[in-house]
């Protein structure tokens, strides 16, 4: 056990692993070499198409103890990770370790498949009864771990996280392997996230529900590294991508913070031609960045890129000129998606190009000002998106540190009370994000800048927003608290949280009970 | 020295490195992995441009005996190379080897550099004046190594060729070191040649003369992999690329031989909706091509996809719907350019995707019929690109050896006689490409079909075709031929020419004298 950088305490292994602790969120060098990628050999005019799962799952001579793995850009509309396990739980197959870029409450069914041995580990994020399951402690052989969207690429390249099956779930695939996300009967936008996979993987299945004429294209997925092609009915509901228009947040305080956090940018000294930002696909994100459009069109500002999840929001400010571009890592609406199709200046961007740490440079570098969630900040700005008080683990990383870490200022947004839960603590459940990486933290009651950056204080207080002490902000708001359910951690590690360069910058764990 | 699978003798060793002969097209299973790639960091808000390409040099730390690389996108009009290997020059630099992916008459200038010591090894294709120099002997410390496009990429993330520094010529780029080739002042196309490089090299500079706000895109080199940026005046001269309207053959010759070519095609049992192609630029492909396109309308044949360099006449065939697809690795002009930038149906394909022998599969495996050319074949319908009758290594592999392998027919169009010199020979001087892989030779005198092939011969003949032995051929145009200059080889070999699986499949040895 030793105390990290945040004097969080990380145990010295992570199940099987030896625990590196977080030492600073640019403490680490890369140095050395990438894993090597496996070598593939071809048949000429050879046909990759499989009748089903089992027979793909056969021909990989997949086994007990293997590792699968998938992707997340059908959200809670994804078919296939239940496809492929309950594939994997009627050939008898046991002790497999699964790593999804993501789970949602549509992967539950995965708690049973825990239960019954079929699963033993995970390495990915957990959004819901996945994670709430494994809080319990003694579900899994070895702790979870929680990676961010560009440690997830990174730990694949650099070896840490070795695949033996990639599942790609793709919308539109030909016989020989090509695959795309934005294409296809039910398109849910880029699947680059498993690009990394594709490459590494022992061997590659793509699984798709529209089999075309080679050659598909984008090539998200590439012909030269996919091994079978299996057609199936369904990959995933459309609708859990084409859920309609996009909501504002209506709730006042939402609102009111998103206007605040326009104004905070407005005062930055960032806000002029070429300024780039994340917007996200949350009520209060979209409304933030309707709010940004609005001011670059007075202010007469072009934008050099918006970054997402794209949406609606973002493809309207492309055509009407307010961005040069769009680098879009995942798709949040059917816009989106047609605007990959149409438009070369939205780019499909894969998670290397996003956010790898181990690279000459990720996009999240070039980002001026980014607007982020939370479940909780402390005082020292250290952030937990990963754990709610009440202890349990039910949310992932997303980009969330590296966007963080990358953008000039980076701002989270969140009110000062929940109902009657604080989410400005004393010390966060869990840090996810360290508060080294966070410049502001705009909430309903004041804006409180992190004491590192004093240049952005002054700029707010001249241009008089209402700026306040985070320990102030807090005591406000506790004055409207009541008592809540604060848990009793136990021993037993079930999760291990990694900082983007693959330092474990905290560990969750089993929730004994709550007081 | 060890007789290959075509009687070949090659050396044990080329140069520092074992040699495996040669074994039969299809003969080698790649396994084990690639070679790893380098890690690298990054600083956050750095900026990577540097003054001069001496400062790139310096900052690369490029010493003597290193290895540099370079691409061809600009062919004759290229600037790159000089510069780089002038400013080596005035740096003291010597014994550095440099692979380009091929070199052409405006880099004569490397010839002073050979003869000073600056640059004493090559790996990459020589067309003209470098390779006539160097087939005198005694020239280079090494023997050059040639390589087909898909046989470079593969080399590199083999682990076979060890790049020290990429140097990239980049119509566009950022500072931040994402580039294009499509866009900027002086557009060459893609410019993806060196996407390997930029990987696997130990340092990357990308040397532009248009410095764009980011992000620049699409992006075939990303800022991941590029280390420094240099802005210059010039990179290479647009006219070479910008040549104007494309030149079909107005020899009758050239144009019997297109005409006999594509009713070869039509017969062959390949033309039906899907069909695929590969055409090239030279002006009997061109006409080829415009053939094939209006045979395809007349039988309203959709083709899946035509491969390129892409020219005017493939996006003429895409936007009018003849072809569903263009697979685009390099532009022969303007409009193939504009048609990369605008139309998603124009794919960008790099080497690896293109041709790449160690993977699960590459584009030219998936083509029904290929047009190419020779500058001689033999009875055993092995075909040489490199070298002329005299024995001078006067032209590169490019493409041929992929396209040639992948194709499920692959023609080669020669006239019978060029001038007084007779293509068809007993046996070719060099082999660049096996005659297992060769389907039919079209000459002015007849189609000829190799024996491998009796279903194409039968279908041939009932379609009328003027089908020949290819030994009658041959003799039919013996008797107009005159004594031409036969060389004598020395022992000493200049170069090696690698098979697109690694092995040898001959070398070229000293020209000695003339008889």
């Amino acid at each position: 056990m030793t105390g990290n950088a945040l004097g969080r305490e990380i145990p010295d292994r992570i199940g099987s692993r030896k625990a590196i602790p977080f030492g600073g969120a640019f403490a680490k060098t890369p140095t050395g070499t990438k894993a090597p990628r496996p070598q593939k050999a071809a048949a000429q005019h050879e046909d990759k198409v499989l009748p089903t799962i089992e027979a793909a799952i056969e021909a990989c001579g997949l086994s007990n103890g293997m590792t699968i793995s998938f992707h997340h850009s059908f959200r809670e509309g994804d078919r296939v990770i239940n496809l492929v396990l309950d594939a994997c739980a009627r050939m008898g197959l046991k002790d497999l370790r699964i790593c999804p870029t993501a789970l949602f409450g549509v992967h539950e069914p995965i708690v049973g498949h825990i239960e019954s041995g079929v699963v033993s580990r995970i390495e990915g994020s957990m959004n819901g009864p996945v994670g709430a399951f494994i809080s319990k402690g003694g579900k899994l052989s070895e702790p979870a771990v929680l990676r961010s969207h560009g440690g997830r690429w990174r730990a694949i390249e650099a070896g840490a996280m070795e695949i033996d099956v990639a599942f790609i779930a793709a919308p539109q695939a030909d016989p020989y392997g090509n695959a795309t996300g934005i294409r296809g009967k039910t398109p849910c936008g880029p699947i680059s996230f498993q690009a990394v996979d594709a490459q590494y993987a022992r061997k590659t299945v793509v699984v798709t529900n529209d089999l075309a004429p080679y050659p598909v294209f984008p090539m998200e997925i590439q012909q030269g590294w996919t091994d079978y092609v299996v057609v199936v009915d369904e990959i995933g509901d459309p609708a859990s991508i084409a859920s309609g228009t996009l909501q504002l947040t209506n709730s006042p305080t939402n609102l009111l913070i998103a206007r605040l956090t326009v104004e905070a940018v407005k005062a930055s000294g960032y806000f002029k031609d070429g300024f780039s930002f994340q917007g996200g696909a949350g009520g209060m994100s979209l409304a933030a960045t309707k709010f940004l459009g609005d001011e670059m069109e007075k202010a007469k500002i072009v934008g050099s890129f918006g970054m997402g999840g794209g949406t609606k929001m973002l493809v309207d400010m492309l055509r009407r000129g307010q961005i040069r571009a769009i680098l879009d890592g995942q798709a949040f609406d059917l816009d989106a998606i047609a605007s990959l199709r149409e438009d070369p200046a939205h780019l499909m961007m894969d998670p290397g190009l996003y956010a790898n740490y181990d690279s000459r440079g990720c996009s999240t570098y070039k980002l001026d000002a980014a607007f982020l969630g939370a479940t909780e900040v402390d005082l020292d700005f250290n952030v937990n998106v990963n754990t709610h008080s009440d202890g349990q683990l039910l949310h992932g990383i997303g980009g969330h540190q590296d966007v963080a870490a990358g953008a000039a200022m980076t701002m989270i947004t969140l009110p000062a009370l929940r109902g009657r839960i604080p989410p400005i603590v004393e010390r966060v459940t869990t840090v996810t994000t360290p508060g080294e990486v966070i410049d502001v933290i705009v909430t309903e009651r004041g804006i409180a800048v992190n004491p590192r950056r004093g240049d952005l204080l002054e700029r707010f207080r001249a241009a008089g927003l209402p700026v306040r002490e985070l320990a102030d902000i807090k005591r406000d708001a506790d004055r409207y608290i009541q008592p809540v359910r604060r848990p009793v951690f136990g021993d037993e590690v079930i999760a291990a949280i990694e900082w983007r360069d693959g330092t474990v910058i905290d560990v969750v764990r089993k929730v004994e009970e709550w007081q």
